[in-house]
């Protein structure tokens, strides 16, 4: 079986290929029949983390979106802010998708009372349509503004203090609502800690740019 | 890589293989990564189609789970009622699904106002939860009773005429809940009469039953 050809759309702008790549390798490790290419955006170290850096990242992902798509079999905006992800819908002629969308639906296929760990001020938007009633909190881990401050040790903390809450708001599953909790490893941390279901949002957005990606293989065309 | 070795448990009664394997042969063509093997539950020729059938079938779907599962790496009840699945969750020790609760979560995915088709009274009770304010409208293809039914070319014409419908009144995507609607192969059908997607049900239960085996290899656990 050919492999898929995914891009990764990474909005933390580095040059550090190790920290680039990072996305890629564990969606390649969770799901061996994908290859994936990683580039980044520029000019945005600290990635997406309000709404002005959302709006200003937008425009760059849709430029690298439309010159990168031809070697491509899908793309994914590696961000669970979805950023660009409609815009790009009606733009590229491959499947496109972002983070925060498959992991709130994927979320649901776990469990119904869903609890939400992000860095913004509130959930991110596609969490709150997707989730609507079914979502019974939200948290963001203390002192957390940036995706760079969920790799430190104060950082982890407060991540395992969010999902706990969570857990005693009665939640029966937690959804991610920041790729940089996949790359602090969250889920393996927040196993020790509580017993509920996390969902990784690199972990879904993988699954369900593999479905979207069969779906169109099997039943053909841009809309079936 | 090895192949998924997933239980396909059918809830409509038949000792035609064609008739039998129909699901399990969907799976394995959309998903090359798994192989399945396919058994039927005693005495209900016409499947689960209301209330009575649903719970009759509950206790021999649990039978059969329980002596089938060693052999399995995951089990799907390949059925949109998700009959017995929460049970089987506290019983079995490999992952369980339905079709109704991928179908409903997989929907969201593609897009937010959900209508569904079915052959019950209303939707299944998954896809109201899932769903929540997100369902826009529920159609039972006129005449179509069970799951037979919706195979004959009058049943197909209505199956249609629900799907056109739901689109009318707005739905972004339209998700089958009953997979009888897949062995009718009613996707491709409905591609020609209406322009959004459709979400077929074995699609999706094979997609979210990956899913949850990868996510298990992944991140172990019985929880996480």
């Amino acid at each position: 079986m050919d492999k898929l050809k995914l891009g990764v759309l990474r909005v933390l702008t580095t040059d550090d290929e190790n920290i680039l790549n990072i996305h890629g390798e564990l969606l390649e490790k969770y799901f061996p029949e994908v290859k994936t290419e990683t580039k980044c955006i520029p000019d945005q170290p600290n990635g997406i983390y309000d709404d002005e850096s959302h709006k200003i990242a937008v425009p760059k992902i849709i430029s690298l979106a439309k010159r990168w798509q031809e070697s491509l079999d899908g793309l994914i905006i590696s961000c669970a802010g979805d950023p660009a992800v409609e815009e790009l819908k009606g733009i590229l002629s491959i499947p496109v998708t972002g983070a925060g969308t498959p992991t709130a639906a994927y979320s649901l296929n776990i469990g119904k009372k869903v609890g939400v760990i992000g860095i913004g001020k509130k959930a991110p938007q596609s969490y709150i349509e997707v989730l609507g009633n079914n979502l019974i909190g939200y948290e963001k881990p203390h002192n957390v503004k940036n995706t760079n401050d969920l790799q430190t040790k104060e950082g982890k903390k407060e991540i395992i203090r969010s999902a706990q809450k969570l857990e005693e708001k009665g939640g029966q599953v937690i959804a991610f609502a920041c790729t940089g909790l996949s790359t602090a490893k969250a889920s393996l941390l927040l196993k020790e800690h509580i017993s509920i279901q996390v969902i990784d949002a690199v972990f879904a957005e993988g699954l369900m740019m593999i479905g979207m990606c069969r779906y169109r293989k099997v039943f053909g065309g841009d809309n079936l």
